[in-house]
């Protein structure tokens, strides 16, 4: 079997002398607490604290990433065990599952994943051989035998991984049940972030549903277009006492053209009657951006948007699996003009924040930095999903710094449910800035007792600070005052 | 005369760690056979065995990369002898176009067409001064006496090549008379490659010839459009016959929206009468992509789009010189949206295979890297044209292997009309690849033994699998069996 | 205080093999003169040659980049002494807006003003501690007792400075007074350009007004459309006579497509009356492009396209404060179809210099260095406004050079109004040049001669070729003489 061991210098620059400098920035930020603004983590696992069930469940059939590799190689996700909406049989041996994983193994050479996944086995989970057909019942046991342990449990990984913030995502719908239990359990570092997508998309299946449930825990009349703006607001003040600090917002789209009053109304009420088309939805939708950014002025609650990719674009795929099976693939994206309206009303507004995510790299420079570098509320989000990878946040830093500067990033997110990968995501961005600021101190561009103050910033300094609600601030975040 | 010497490290990285990584990488494809799956070699050429005539005709006058380099800095295409349609004189004197050649010679530095020139007349010519204006006669005598002898002919270059298989281009109504004669001779490596590109535009200037054409080749009524559907099918099938494993699509867009049957009859019918617009055109050629797919499943011929370039921006030139001058410039191109209706009927067809080229490097991470990340059928064809370089091909494979893997990606192909320069080509994607990935192996992303393995995947497993006929699969071409 | 010393291989590569050839690359080229062909230094300021004010007024109030990104970080442009159009009350005392910059130093880690400013203080003004809250009164003092001194006027820093041309940008409607001084004294090297945007935007809430005071200038019925040709052409000529060697427009889009005469004529007629919509204003304005090129192909100015920046993002702030405040931001740019139109009239006609700026760097490699590497009027500019950093100046060369070839850029622009950063924003890109050039020779895609070579044509042969009135052109500007 081949060994599996994480060399000290993983992913930090290859240049001997370049190594060396970001060997000694990573070595300020690599036991930092991690911060983790933007997550999927599921509250309930933490909440009820049960130990995870085996290797498949927990490494391969939820992992997107890792499935949608193996599919793209010809592998049946029955075989993985990946559930159909239809009740279809599939693989029902985790340890089947595991295998087939661990025969595919090579496909991950070079990808954040493998790198991911290594530093699950060999870090957390404390193994010593690399997955493959060989290794595979040996790997499945070792695992299966940690998580029956005490200290693999949910919390226990939450203590041990040094989480000082985690944000999970959640319906505006969530009744925040799960996050007042962990408040109870003194977990307050687990705070819910407000996601209201599948309400103001007025043609999203769960839409009508989802207004009825809104009506209900929020006590307006959902059913009506001020009543709706109104039980949005009072959800947001909902998730605030939940220790909320931002809002979501996944759409195709930065669009954020606002509409009167008179015309959003007019189409939710079709909506209601289920007679909105396709623009009309557009339309809400990008209004309603505007709306969240003014109810954002208001409460405090820093918004986040995340445009640009085309959900479940095989719908075969989609009828049989339901979404988020791997086949969401990105759209170019425009943002200049598209935010021009929310920018001009709220972009230098001093209540107001707003975190930017891309999965289109082109507008790193183009747009992004640019509309950063000058909007005060403006915060650059790390690279996000297909990005979030070695060479991707290399090119994030390079084509963002030299025109937005570092203060107007948020610093990493983890932007992931894989609650093993948490430690390993920020590990990888830290040695990735750690290599990015080697070679600016390596060409004499900046100091390199600067350069670690800026690798602190970025870890931990900027993404508290981008994320502080606006109302009790809690300083810039950035180090200049120690760098003077 | 300044001397020509070609570097053995020429093209790998410069950081002395990476690069002895890179040379050790390298060496494992050095001399592997070449594979060479998509290119534009004349099959007559091979078919006659005659000799090459003289220094200009064979590496000047039809090469558009070394032409429109000397044009875009004012030369005359006149002076280099490339020929008008209207019959005006051009230079005819092979030498002095060759010297006209020799004294632009610095306008390649940095370009590869300097890389492939230097392989050319070095290793292949056996040349050791620079072109310039001094050496120009000298050079032109040695090559010429180079060419009159018999082991510079085409057939024993190809030995010479170590080519193992050659996919030449052919339009869909050519008679594969030489490809016949070829293989008569033993010569069954060099097979056609189907491209029906002038019969799915239906107001190219020659279609309704290339229609008689087709009818007549195939004994099809080629002016129905069922009856066109059945001479295509049936001429796929005749180039089956003849050895070929893809198809070739040229086209504007990637758009691949089916028409009803009745719809895209009319836009036929329409063009017979020459009264097709524009985007009735546009919609055939996106209807007829679709089609192809279809025809794809059941005779099993690899499929290749390449979209994106907007041929003959000068209509004054193209008048005067006809197509393939140079003057053929990129647009942006969109493929999430574009191969949504062809990805959603055949993506996840274990018969189909699909090979996508971009010229819009803007699409590698956004749209092809997750296109072909999780779509069986889908794999992605190398750099593309005024991207197969040193630094093109760099950029390649650092925005697409963090999300789609190595395994997704279909090797490189020499995409050349350009004989001699066929084994330059190959060599340096070999380097570049050595380079990319001895950089993951300093970086400690990759083991050595890996990146061996994986290199040698790139240069011959991949593009081998990637264009096996998918009746008569190979086995995935990918290294999986000997890494674990 | 904090040491400030400029490091003598800034911004060369670190690894040390390439930056030992880099060095030896940038001896060859950091001493040369100081060709400025494209810039926005006020003329007034070196014909009345009076000194700088102050170090506010000098280095922070007018420099845009410096104050978007205080800005960003929640500065008031009041407190910047940023002048407001409605005459409310600024910051007046320089020493506190200096010292509000000084504090701020911190944010612009990274940036190219960190390095053009460090190189100002340092180089220019002979200062060697780097701006804090401690220091910022020590600078101020000093740099007030500098800019008092007879050394530090503006005359006497463009002599220092080693500036050999400096060309300003100049309204159609300058009467070029201040040109005509500075040649009276002798310095005949700093020449207007000829810029008629706010005559060829119809929209332009200065354009009667422009109108007017063209017709008045040039003794032409400006208030009739052939009046208007025959008046800017006029004034062409005057540019011309007084030494100018191109016109500059600064477009929203690259289009260029021609109106008939006659429906031209309909726009400019309802402009002069108000009613021209956007779309009008938008055709008429591409024509004005295409027209231009005409004129040029007669007067032999030189044109250049900077295309691509929507200003003023924020109306309140442009109402309040007018443009150039760091609000411009940068949108997606065609020039494939855009350039088409005038590229088949004008792109081979020997009197005929087009040099084209991007500020959207997807161009690069897909539509602009493909144009430029055939049509022979075409030259690429240099990177431009956000993109003239050092990463940026370095993905322009990669992306470019492959398949333009050096000899078809256009060398570089500081394009400022910042005086005292000419010299450093020069050095910074012959700095870039050098350690691009040097990792050619590294990977030994180049010779270090030819690499030498190249670096001064980069630097000073091809600007002044690039920027030659076509009419008397001083050759190619590029060194394959020197070099077979």
């Amino acid at each position: 079997m081949r060994p599996l061991r994480l060399h000290p210098d993983r992913a930090l620059p290859a240049e001997p002398g370049v190594r060396d400098i970001a060997r000694r920035i990573y070595s300020q930020t690599a036991e930092l607490p991690l911060v983790c603004m933007h997550g999927h983590m599921d509250s309930a696992v933490l909440a009820s604290d049960q130990p995870f069930s085996d290797p498949a469940e927990l490494l391969v059939i939820p992992d997107h990433y890792v499935t949608r590799m193996l599919v793209s190689q010809g592998v049946n996700l029955d075989a993985l065990g990946v559930p159909r909406l239809d009740g279809g049989p599939v693989e029902a041996d985790p340890r089947a599952i595991w295998r087939l994983f661990c025969t595919h193994w090579p496909l991950f050479r070079a990808t954040p994943s493998r790198y991911w996944i290594e530093h699950e086995l060999a870090e957390v989970l404390g193994l010593d051989v690399q997955p493959d057909e060989d290794s595979a019942d040996l790997l499945y046991d070792q695992i299966a035998e940690r998580l029956a342990s005490a200290e693999f449990r949910p919390r226990a990984l939450l203590q041990r991984f040094g989480i000082e913030l985690l944000a999970t995502t959640d319906p505006a719908t969530s009744d925040l049940r799960r996050h007042a239990e962990l408040h109870r359990d003194g977990l307050a570092q687990v705070i819910p972030t407000f996601r209201p997508d599948a309400l103001v998309h007025v043609r999203h299946p769960d839409w009508l549903e989802q207004l009825a449930l809104l009506g209900k825990l929020s006590g307006e009349d959902a059913g009506s277009y001020p009543g709706y703006l109104a039980a949005l607001a009072q959800r947001r003040q909902a998730f605030v006492a939940a220790g909320a600090l931002a809002t979501d917002h996944g759409h195709l789209t930065a669009d954020t053209q606002p509409l009167e009053p008179a015309a959003a109304a007019a189409i939710f009420d079709a909506a209601l009657q289920g007679r909105a088309d396709p623009a009309a939805e557009a339309a809400f939708a990008a209004h309603m951006l505007f709306e969240m950014a003014r109810m954002s002025c208001d409460d405090g609650l820093v918004m986040q948007i995340h445009p640009g990719v085309l959900r479940d674009h095989d719908p075969a795929m989609h009828a049989l699996r339901g979404p988020d099976k791997g086949f969401d693939i990105p759209v170019r994206t425009e943002f200049t003009r598209a935010l021009q309206p929310l920018l001009a009303a709220f972009g230098r507004d001093p209540r107001f924040r707003l975190v930017l995510f891309a999965v289109d790299e082109t507008a790193y420079s183009r747009e992004l930095a640019p509309i950063a570098g000058v909007y005060p509320a403006v915060r650059l989000g790390a690279p996000w999903w297909f990005l979030d990878s070695p060479d991707g946040m290399r090119r994030f830093r390079e084509s963002v710094t030299e025109t937005a500067g570092f203060a107007n990033t948020s610093g990493f997110v983890d932007d992931t449910r894989a609650f093993l990968s948490i430690p390993a995501r920020h590990d990888l961005a830290r040695r990735i800035d750690a290599g990015y600021l080697a070679r600016l101190v390596a060409e004499h561009r900046l100091d390199e007792d600067e350069a670690a103050l800026t690798a602190v910033d970025l870890a931990y300094h900027l993404p508290r600070a981008a994320y502080a609600r606006r109302s009790r601030q809690i300083g810039s975040g950035w180090s200049s005052r120690h760098a003077g």
